[in-house]
């Protein structure tokens, strides 16, 4: 099944870049509250996904994620509110992009699969 | 000034990914009717320039570039009517997209400027 599909990245000068990536991190913090059970999900280290977060902090000059350390559990970590926001503002812009872009997709899709049949041997 | 704008990048699998380098590539390759002089405009190699023109055909299977090897000026490129059918696509996207999206990114941008303004000590 060929398709053609979007993937966004939001350029936010002078610091910050969002993208597929970075929102998946957060979406996996908050469905395990912890950082560090995020990247290991995505396959990355504490540290890397630490520095993610970090810096999404940074480009907009206010936390993404709450954290605590000790703890039960060895702390904990969620979503701030505006954090929240930035995942959902994100998907949303997918959303909208993919649905502004859709018969612009769908011909790349059937050039594709036209490339395909019309192939030089 | 602070903006926030879409990087837009298309998947189309399973071996094509087009993007903003590529698409400028394209660009540059129709404005100068050369690969290596496209190429020493972005800073890369004809190797490099080349590859990805090279990818770009092959995820459609049909080539987005015609060249021709010799003659006065050492031979020339230039975009198939494909390639530059591609390029315009691209920029269709981008441009409906943003569009769609406007509110968000606006959304964003006040993030920025406000987090910066609040920002602690």
């Amino acid at each position: 099944m060929l398709t053609a599909s979007l993937s966004i990245r939001i350029d936010l000068p002078p610091h910050g870049r969002i993208g597929p990536g970075k929102i998946e991190l957060l979406e996996m913090i908050e469905r395990t509250g912890s950082i560090s059970a995020a990247g290991r999900i995505m396959e990355m280290s504490y540290r890397r996904a630490w520095n993610l977060v970090d810096e999404l902090g940074q480009a907009f000059d206010q936390p993404v994620v709450t954290s605590q350390t000790g703890g039960k559990h060895g702390g904990g970590a969620k979503l701030t509110a505006f954090g929240a926001e930035l995942v959902r503002c994100y998907r949303r812009v997918e959303q909208l992009s993919t649905e502004a872009a859709q018969a612009e997709l769908d011909m790349l899709r059937d050039h594709i699969a036209a490339g395909r049949k019309n192939a030089a041997p």
